[in-house]
C-alpha cells in the first residue's frame, strides 16, 4: 500500500516498483554524489523489498564517494545481467547511460527518475522533478512513499546527494524543501560529519599544489572582470598530478570579487587544450563554447581546442570581454 | 501574548524585552556573521515591536557583511548612549563585548542570549542553547515566540548566522534543527544567494594570491600527517595582502586526506610571529599553544611566538608529531 502523496508520477514511480521483480539501476557516467548516492539508496530500499536488484555504472565511484554504504555492489555494465525492469538515475537523456545503455534497451519496462529541466523524458516513465536540487530529493519522497524504512545507510546516500548537489546548500538550487529533506535525513542517521570529512576534507597533497600554482599563475585582466589560467603539462608534472586534481580551481577564480568570466585551461597529454568557463552572474559562457564546438550551460560550460595557445587564449579572451 | 513554546529561558528572554523599552544590543568584537545576523535581526524585530534599539560593535562589520539588512544600524560603543536594558549577544563571557561593556555596566536590566558551551552565565538572565549551532537558532526562535512577523530582511539576518557559524552546514554542530530553521527562513524570503554570494563569492585577488602561495609553500612531513607553513612579510609585500587576506589557507591544509595537524606561521609587522593550528579528528593542538601563551579549542588554537623562526617550528613540528 502506498502513502498519499499526490504526486502523481511519484506514484506512477512506486507502483512500477511493486509491479516488478528484478531492476536495474543506472548511475550516470562519470558519476558524482547525487547519481551514487540516489543509486545505492534505492538499491538498499529495493532489497528491503525483497526485489532482484543490480547497480551499474559504467564508470567506478571517484574515491571521495567510496564511503558510501552499498557502493561496493556498483557493478559495470559488462557484469550486468539482463534484468525485465531498469531505472534510469539522474540522467537527463539517454546518453548519460553509457554502455549502460544496452541494459536499458534489453528492459521491457523503463523508469526515468530525474531533476534536470533538460531531461528529454526517453522512458516509459518519466519521473522528472525540475525543482528538486538534486535527485536525491525525488528518490526521498519515492522511498518514503514505498514505506520502506529509512535507515541510516539510505539517509546517508541521500544526504550525500543533497550536499554534493547543491555545493552545501550554497547554490541557488537549494530551496526551503532541500533543507526540510536534509533535516528529515539527518533525523533518521544521515552522517554529516562522515560525508562533509570523505568528499570535502579527503584532498590529496597533489590536488592543494595544484590549487596552489593555478591561483599564483592566474591573470585578472579586464578590470579583473576575467579571471584566467594556463597549466601545462609541465605544471601537472612537477606534482605528479592528475586531471581531478585540478578541480575547484576555477570555481576559487570564479569567487573573486571583480570576476564575472573565469578561464582554465588546461594542456591535455596528447597536446590539446581543455577550456573551462564559468559565469557569476549573467554573461554567457556557453555561447562562447559552443564557438569552439564545445557546449555546456550559461554559467559553466566547456570546449576543446587545438592550435598555438597564446592565439587562442587571446582570442578567448576578446570574446569574454564582449560577453560581459 | 507569547505564543507556548515550552522553552522556560527563552519565554523569560521574551518577557525581559516585553517588559522593557530601550535596549542596547552588543555583538562580540571581531564580529562574525552570527553575532553580526543575530544582532541586526532582533535589533529589526525590537523596531518593529516599537521598542527604542542601539546596536552596538567595538569593530566595524567585515565587508563580506556590509550586506546584511540593517548593518547601518550598527554604531560603535563611543557613540552609544545609556539604556535601561542591555543584551549581549552570541558573547561566550563579558570580555567578548570589548568596549561595549561599558554600556553593559550600566544598564539595570541584563540578558545574555548565547550558545557557547563555554558561556560564563553572566547576566542576569541566560539564555543559552548550547545545542544551538548558531545563536540564531536561538534568535529565531525568540523573534517567533514574540510573534513578530518575519520579513525577508531579518530571514536574511538570522540565515546569514546559521550559513557562517555551521560553515554552510558542514559543521559537525549542524543539526536536523539547523537544517529546518534554515528551512523555515528560506520559506520567509531568506536571500541564499545574495548571502552566498557575499560571504564566499567576494574575495579580493590578495585573498587568492595568498592562498595560493601557501598551498605551492606548504610542507608536509611525518608522512604527509602534519602541513606546515609560513608566511614571511615577503609573501604579504609581493601581493600587497593583508592579515585577512590569509584567512582560508589553514582550513586548506587541515582538509588534506593525510593531515592531522595544520600549522601556519605567518610574521607580523613587528617581527612577531602568529601561530595558528588545527587538528581534523583527534589531536589536541590548544595543549600545544598552551606551551606558548597561546589558546583556544582542541581543534583550533594559537599562539604569538618571538625569536629565531626556524628554532620555534622545529619545536612545534616535534610538539605536534608527539600530539598525533
Amino acid at each position: 500500500m502506498l502513502a498519499a502523496m499526490g504526486d502523481s508520477a511519484l506514484e506512477k514511480t512506486a507502483a512500477f516498483i511493486l509491479a516488478n521483480d528484478d531492476f536495474t539501476l543506472i548511475a550516470h557516467v562519470s558519476p558524482d554524489g547525487d547519481t551514487l548516492g540516489c543509486t545505492c539508496a534505492l538499491r538498499l530500499a529495493l532489497i528491503k523489498l525483497n526485489k532482484k536488484v543490480q547497480a551499474v555504472c559504467e564508470n567506478a565511484a571517484p574515491k571521495i564517494y567510496r564511503f558510501l554504504p552499498g557502493i561496493d555492489g556498483l557493478i559495470v555494465p559488462e557484469n550486468a545481467i539482463a534484468t525485465s525492469a531498469a531505472i534510469a538515475i539522474d540522467c537527463a537523456d539517454e546518453g548519460r547511460m553509457g554502455a549502460a545503455k544496452a541494459i536499458w534497451d534489453n528492459a521491457g519496462h523503463t523508469a526515468n527518475i530525474d531533476h534536470h529541466g533538460t531531461n528529454t523524458m526517453y522512458a516509459q516513465l518519466n519521473c522528472v522533478a525540475t525543482s528538486a536540487a538534486a535527485a536525491a530529493e525525488v528518490i526521498f519522497k519515492l522511498i518514503t512513499l514505498l514505506q520502506v524504512d529509512i535507515d541510516k545507510d539510505i539517509a546517508t546516500c541521500l544526504y550525500c546527494g543533497l550536499v554534493t548537489d547543491t555545493g552545501n546548500f550554497a547554490y541557488s538550487n537549494t530551496t526551503e524543501h532541500t533543507h526540510y529533506a536534509a533535516g528529515k535525513l539527518m533525523s533518521l542517521g544521515a552522517d554529516n560529519a562522515l560525508i562533509n570529512r570523505a568528499v570535502y576534507r579527503s584532498a590529496p597533497i597533489s590536488k592543494r599544489r595544484m590549487l596552489g600554482v593555478g591561483l599564483v599563475k592566474a591573470e585578472y585582466v579586464f578590470g579583473g572582470k576575467i579571471a584566467y589560467c594556463l597549466l601545462t603539462r609541465a605544471d601537472y608534472a612537477k606534482f605528479n598530478a592528475r586531471d581531478e586534481d585540478t578541480e575547484g580551481i576555477i570555481d576559487n577564480l570564479r569567487d573573486v570579487e571583480s570576476v564575472e568570466i573565469a578561464i582554465l585551461i588546461r594542456e591535455t597529454e596528447d597536446g590539446a587544450y581543455k577550456v573551462s568557463m564559468r559565469s557569476k552572474e549573467y554573461a554567457d559562457v556557453c555561447a562562447i563554447a559552443m564557438l569552439y564546438g564545445g557546449g555546456g550551460h550559461k554559467q559553466a560550460a566547456g570546449c576543446t581546442v587545438r592550435g598555438e595557445i597564446s592565439t587562442i587564449s587571446g582570442e578567448l579572451i576578446e570574446l569574454a570581454k564582449k560577453a560581459i
